[in-house]
């Protein structure tokens, strides 16, 4: 029996992942007094005084929403708010296994920047952070920098940061190996959806003298295609991708030190792999096909790899990122989740991994220093 | 130490009542891959396929949202979403503990029907159902009713149809009791907010012969006030209240044969209990304080007395309805909860007093045969 078929016969027997429970029994009536009426109005009260306490006397100090409206659910794509409810449960249940925070899957049914902005805004005062989560670009993007905006509690799109986090945390330690510097080398990041924006943002405020190409299903990203969208544009206007020339994939490819997929299985050839500089670095993160195969790209040179998938060595997963992320925002009434946080989590997780080798430059995803090493940076 | 003291001591060291916790451990890798990637992806492709199985392979066979946007928290009025959380997470601990429902929390920083209506609507695809709490009138009315239209899950706001099912429930018993049909009674209702014309309209329904009198801040509500709002306008439209003649509480209590109180502490005095038929009925379900007290209205000649409160006989107590109307609801796929269900289900809770006495016209709530009583008709 595959995965697939063990997930359906296990989410039916369960009926749904997560449950809500009672943090004490309400096995007297003097219980019921005190946790319902006429004792919690005194509660309410006291936290319709003093809106900052509500954190103290509610759940709000340790639960997220986790927010999709199913536009981009894993590589199924657009399938919609119900089927996006079984991975937003897998999510609530990741966020309470690694860093014990209560999440509530919120899936929407409503799909512009302006529904979801709204929506969100609307039930935001039951939570004490927001999780954003499979949207899809580019409407991922205003919905979050609305949100940030707008909202006084922090507000995360995992498919970009935790991504991005993750990335960078393992880019550190293929650096250190290989006795590179960020800012001396080329990038070839495949993918320009929410994942592949953020880590190029990421990296280029890291590594300022990065110099990155961006590849999209037609090439090279580049300033003079004619066709590009606003959050492409915006790539080209801020100076964090390299758009003077057009091209494909392979000749974006040659002469690159790393290559950075979240895009396609297979895009990546063995000749391409060649034609990169001395010690590739390669991040495949199509999942569960990376844009090239492990083996393959281990004998076409690459000296570092990287994929999404737990069944080979460095598995780029959010969940090394987003627990600690929100453990360390809701601890330490942390607002906004910035780009410095971005960069110290990414510190945080590459540092924990001691003697990084090209077969470990990520810790485990089991690995528990991770969260309070993580929330110790979100501050 | 007072229920308030206690309450606020007890919320501060449980930091909220409720938690999300998992049904079953993350324990392992192949765990991991089965709830989350990459099995999830089959079993989220499946629900997209099947809509209408979400229910068998997600929480949302099980689950409710409570919303509310805290314009109407108990007795202490518009305190606002923050304000209204502690209630709400009492609220959730009730579903859990008397029907096993997990019902999550929703606060809305939206006040206009519109908004309120937007908002649920949005979030609607994550909850099996809609339990709106502690939203004042009349928007609570056109919030329902445009919800109830439009969603395809139960809405059922609480404050109205919980307190009109319970007094329903209590009536049955007190009639039976004193031989009397409701039929050919005079009522007295004090109080025009959710739970009085939700209290009136199900009576009216149930015994279409009944007459009524409603009372407000200014006295009978009749037909020539001029100032009615466009609810009390429909109660006399639809022939639910007799709006005649006005005047203040004690003329509308000459002769009556039934008080109904959710108004104000100590409005009925010991003479307009004297003034009313023999046998009055007395359910004074102002809280904490009762429109009468007992002990006075007993005095008076009250024959049957009811209130809000845990310790007196009677308690008109909605945990008494929803856990049950919602357990029927979910399990047996109601999409709307109609009037007939309401009356079935005080019909149920009345026939769980196998002999009426005036102490006891309502069964306690921790009577366990009341949700799978009720949960049976609502089907």
């Amino acid at each position: 029996m595959d995965y697939g078929e063990m997930a359906l016969k296990r989410h039916k027997e369960l009926r749904g992942k997560i449950s809500v429970e009672l943090k004490d029994a309400l096995d007297s009536q003097e219980k019921l007094s005190i946790y319902y009426t006429p004792g919690v109005g005194t509660v309410s009260k006291y936290v319709a005084d003093h809106p900052d306490e509500a954190r103290n006397y509610t759940w709000l100090g340790n639960n997220v929403a986790v927010v999709s409206d199913g536009s981009a659910v894993l590589g199924l794509g657009n399938i919609g708010p119900k089927g996006s409810l079984p991975v937003m449960e897998g999510k609530a249940m990741l966020f309470k296994h690694f860093a014990g925070i209560d999440a509530v899957p919120i899936i929407l049914d409503v799909h512009s920047a302006d529904g979801i902005v709204a929506a969100v805004k609307a039930i935001a005062p039951s939570f004490g952070g927001i999780n954003l989560e499979d949207i899809a670009a580019p409407i991922c993007f205003e919905v979050e920098e609305r949100l940030k905006k707008e909202l006084p509690i922090p507000v995360f799109h995992d498919d970009q940061h935790g991504t991005a986090v993750v990335v960078l945390a393992g880019l550190i330690n293929a650096m250190k190996i290989l006795g590179k510097d960020l800012n001396n080398c080329w990038v070839v990041v495949s993918g320009v959806g929410a994942a592949g924006v953020a880590v190029m943002k990421l990296l280029k405020l890291y590594a300022p003298g990065v110099n990155m190409l961006a590849i999209d299903s037609k090439g090279i990203v580049c300033a003079d295609r004619g066709d590009l969208n606003s959050t492409k544009q915006k790539l080209i206007d801020d100076g964090v991708i390299f758009a003077k020339n057009g091209g494909d994939l392979a000749k974006a490819m040659s002469g690159a030190d790393i290559f950075i997929g979240v895009s396609q299985p297979n895009v990546v050839t063995a000749e391409m792999v060649h034609s990169m500089k001395k010690d590739p670095i390669i991040f495949a993160m199509a999942n569960p096909v990376p844009e090239i195969m492990p083996d393959l790209a281990k004998e076409a040179g690459t000296a570092i790899m990287a994929t999404g998938r737990s069944d080979f060595p460095n598995q780029v997963n959010n969940a090394l990122a987003f627990p600690g992320i929100f453990r360390g925002a809701l601890d330490n009434r942390v607002h906004k989740i910035t780009d410095e946080h971005k960069i110290a989590a990414a510190k945080a997780i590459a540092g924990l991994v001691e003697n990084p080798t090209p077969e470990q430059i990520i810790p485990s995803v089991l690995d528990d220093r991770l969260v309070p090493a993580i929330a110790k940076v979100i501050k």
